[in-house]
This record gives C-alpha cells, structure tokens and sequence, in this order.
C-alpha cells in the first residue's frame, strides 16, 4: 500500500492504536458494528469512549463468516459510526475474499461509516488466493478506513508493544495525532528494537507461516478426530474456534484445571463467551491458540480428547 | 512508604496512569479540580473520560500558591470527583509544605473526593524542610488518593515511557487492572531497563538535585535582573514559571523565530496560556524548563534580556 509518513501514526501497540481511534470517533452512545465472537479487549476500547457495541451475530455451522450485506445494513442506525474487523479474525481463522472486502467497502462508504481494519495478522492466510489482504487498496474508501496494525504478530515480537494507525483521512489523523502528543511517545528502547524488525529476511515471513500452516492442519485434523466437535478450518491467523461437546467449556476448564490430569497434565484454553457479546452465545465454544510447538499442540490435544470423554462420563452423567 | 505489590500498577508512563485513573473514576461530565497554570495534558486525560475541569486559580503576584482551604472547597460541586495536584508542581515548583498537604488530604476525605497527587518530581526539592514528599504517608487517605510516579524525571529516562499509578483503594485497584490487561503489557525492554535503574547509587540523586539546584539559581537571579520580569524561586521541580513585560507571550515567541537573533541565535519558551483553563490567564507569562546546561542556560536567558528589549523598543512601541 501506497502511504505518506503522516498516514501513519506509531502507537503502542494495536491496543493504542484501537483506544485513540475508538476515542477520537466515538461520542457517548454512538455504535460501532462487530462481527462476533471477536477479540473481547474491543470491548474495553469502545467502552472507554463511551460507545455501544452492536454485535452482527455469525455461527459455527457457517463457519463464522459474516459478510452478507443485508445483515451488516439491519444494524445501521443513525447512531452507527463505525464497522470493526478483524481479517483475518481473532478468534475464528475467517479471511475475507476480495468480493467480500469490496462489499463492506461499498457498505462503509455508503453509510458514511468509519471502517476500522484491524490487519494484525495479514501476512497469516494460509491459501495463496488471499495474498496479503488490506482494505487500503480501496483509495475510494481514503476518508473512512482505518487500518490498525502492530509488530507483534508478524514478528512474534509480542512483548515490544509497537503498533501504529494507519489512516488518509486528514482530519482523523489530526485527532489521533493529539492523543498522541498526549502521551508524549511510544517507549523508546523497543520502537528502535522494532524498526530494526523492518529489514529482516523476508524468509523468515516464509517460514514462520509454512510453521503456523502445519500447526494449523495439526490442530484442524486432531480436533476432527473428537466425536462431538464441532471445527471449521480458519483460513488465517492463528487461532481456531470450536464447538465442544460440553454443557459449558467455562466450567469444563475449571473441572480440567481441579479435577483432572493425565501423567500430571492438563490443558487449558480461552472459553467461548468472552468472545461475544450476545448473553449465552459462545457457552460451548473454545479458542484455540496454535502458538505453541508441534508436539505441544499434539499433547494438549490428546489431553483435550481424554479430559472431554471423562468429563463426559463423570460429570454430565450424573 | 510502605506498599503491598497489588497497590502498584506499571503503567506506559506517567500519561497513561493518569489516563486510565481518568478512565476509572470520572464519568461524563463529572469534575476534577486542578490548581491553574497545570500540566496541559491533563486536560487530554480528563476530557477523553467526558469529565470537566474545575480550575482553582492562582496567580505569579502569590507565588502560585494555591492550598487556601476555602477556595478549594468554594469549587467542590455534587458533580466533583476528584482534586489533581502535581507536587511539586509543574510548571509552577510550588511545593506543599506539612500543613497544607495535610490540610488538602483532609478537604478530599471530607468531601469523599478522590486524591489525585502527580509525585513524579518528588526527589526535586530545593530546601530540606521538604524532604522527599508524598501524600502516601497519611494512611488516613488510604481510600481516597492515587499517586502518580514515573521513572522519566527520577532518572532523566524520558524516554522510556514506563510509570505507575500507586492506590491502596482495592476497588480502585481493579478498575484500573482491567484497562491495564485490556492493553495487554507496558513495553518489555523499557520496563527491563527501568527495572535497572532502581539499582543507581543513591548518589544520584544528591549529584542530580544539586545540579538542578544550581541551575534553578542561575536561572531565577538571572531573570531577576530583566528589568519588567516578576518570578518566584520555585523550591521543586525544575520548572520556573515568570512573567514577561511582553503583551503576549506567544506572539513574543514568534517575533523571536521569525525576526530576532543575536550571533544568528534565538531562544524560545513554553507560552504561558496552554497552562491555564480560564481564557485570557497567562498571556505574558512563560515556562523556563531548566534542564540545559548552565552554560547553555546562561545564553538562553542573555537571549531573551535582548529579545526582550529589542520587542519593547520595535513591536511594543509601534
């Protein structure tokens, strides 16, 4: 994408650049449209503006894609300001194609609406048909998009806490920009430790997403194996939901972590609810981070199976 | 002071511990009251929690003073919140002696109003009778106060964006925890690096002090002998705010890039006005921050007695 300096603000980490953008666009009571499940911190960021979350609802069986028009549109009100996505998302894997971009494109320009892109995990699609995908190749969207962005996925530099937001529109940037004097800078040892990432071997991109590929057909393969779960393949990131069959993976996991153990093992992972804002949705869903090694994921997944059958047989049996 | 780890929360420096206890306590529209001239940011701080800013006036006349018990309760409305002090004071170095901290830290438990004391200068004060002061020790206030600290000031790390906000009020504590994880960490190796600097010989800081000490005389004898100039000796920090026999201080400053030099040099300033809430306050007054060399101090002040002088004989007498 073609970018002027000033097109880009450093921020520290995407959680800053969502906070200064949510505050810079948001009044009290003004509606931001989120796919859901999504990252729960968005929460946190729109509340902090005084905004309202209005969530568009996916499902597992359609394997939590979300770009269907009329749905997006029933959501719009007058007191809508801005679409957030994250593609590809966190926590389902889904990655839009580049018909569905162009659509919520059209959406978001229509509407007026702000459309905030968190792109995080864009060098993460796992079919050649995606490339790299950016929103910012739309230039007649200059005035609306908002892209967030961080070191810390595509290096694994998670600790280092450089972003930055990315944005056209003149008047947005001003805002950001104020925010940003605000709080002086961004710590200054890690951004120069970030700029350095800037000029690393373009191999190492290759490689740490061949690496995250095989984990992902690992995990996809061995979660199928589970009678009663229920897991659509995530096209990207690094991350996969899933349906267990349990009445509740809250409660499940709390079981794991007490009452359970394999050799003196066991395994977590990050419950479903959190991720939606709709009440009850999500009970019996998991998040699934494949960030650790091959092996590992082979394991916990080994755990997750017997935790499952014996939770099974000892608790919802009873 | 004596502190349990949990009253301690690492912040992205002193900004963002003022931004997320903003965030925590202040609803839209409720009140802080900050002695003016202030550190201008706060008023990003506040205002992007929706609340308003209560300025108690002071004025150069009265040394900046402002711990007088009736003019501060004179401000407190069923909409206040909080009172925000910076102590020693930015841009003032008005520091509070025994009795008027002790007399402010009642005023809030009396009013049940939260205590906001910004102590990043602390280690800054010029005369003994001071000590290193902290509204910490009064454990009475316990429920009440949150303590802003820093490590760029202490150990001229600026840079380094990594600070605290220290609260013994649980509650408190919890609401601030939840913005802290929703931003996930402070930058790694700045926080590393700041770690460090705790293990400095003490003598540090007497070497510090005394130099700024001996910057802050430089530079208040100096201005004492402008003919016009009024300033007071600041006894923290190391800031001295004056006032200049200019019309106004921004449109001096200009004058001073624009048309001025002396061996092809100009010096500039902090403008008075950005310090003050009530319009029209500070428009001949300036900030000096003393943190330059002597040598360097000593030219900046000949600069402005020129500039001075040559302002008054061509703008001011057109």
């Amino acid at each position: 994408m073609e970018l002027a300096p000033e097109d880009v603000l450093v921020t520290t980490g995407g959680s800053e650049a969502l906070l200064l953008t949510c505050l810079s666009i948001l009044d009290p009571y003004t509606e931001v449209i989120i796919p859901e499940p999504y990252y729960p911190n968005y929460t946190t960021f729109v509340h902090a503006a005084g905004g309202v979350i209005r969530a568009l609802p996916t499902c597992p069986e359609e394997g939590y894609r979300y770009a269907y028009r009329s749905r997006i549109e029933s959501l719009i009100t007058k007191n809508t300001r801005a679409i957030l996505l994250t593609n590809p998302g966190n926590p389902t894997g889904v990655v839009l194609d580049e018909k569905e971009m162009r659509m919520i494109a059209d959406v978001a320009k229509k509407h007026k609406l702000f459309l905030i892109c968190d792109e995080v995990y864009r060098e993460f699609c796992y079919d050649e048909k995606f490339g790299v995908p950016t929103m910012a190749r739309f230039r007649d969207i200059d005035q609306n998009l908002v892209i967030i962005d961080s070191v810390s996925k595509r290096f694994s530099a998670c600790g280092a806490r450089v972003g930055c937001v990315v944005t056209r529109n003149r008047e947005l940037q001003q805002a950001i920009l104020k925010f940003c004097q605000s709080r002086l800078a961004v710590a200054t040892v890690d951004q120069m430790g970030a700029a350095a990432l800037y000029s690393v071997d373009p191999e190492f991109f290759l490689r740490s997403k061949e690496e995250y590929h095989l984990r992902r057909d690992l995990v996809v393969s061995r979660l199928r194996r589970i009678p009663g779960v229920m897991v659509e393949e995530p096209m990207g990131a690094f991350y996969v939901m899933a349906s267990l069959p349990v009445d509740d993976a809250d409660k499940f996991q709390y079981w794991l972590l007490q009452s359970f153990q394999d050799q003196g093992e066991t395994v977590m992972f990050a419950p479903g609810a959190p991720f939606y804002e709709t009440p009850g949705k999500g009970v019996n869903e998991v998040r699934i981070a494949y960030v650790r090694k091959r092996e590992e994921l082979e394991r916990a997944l080994e755990l997750l199976e017997k935790g499952i059958a014996e939770y099974q047989k000892t608790v919802m049996n009873e």
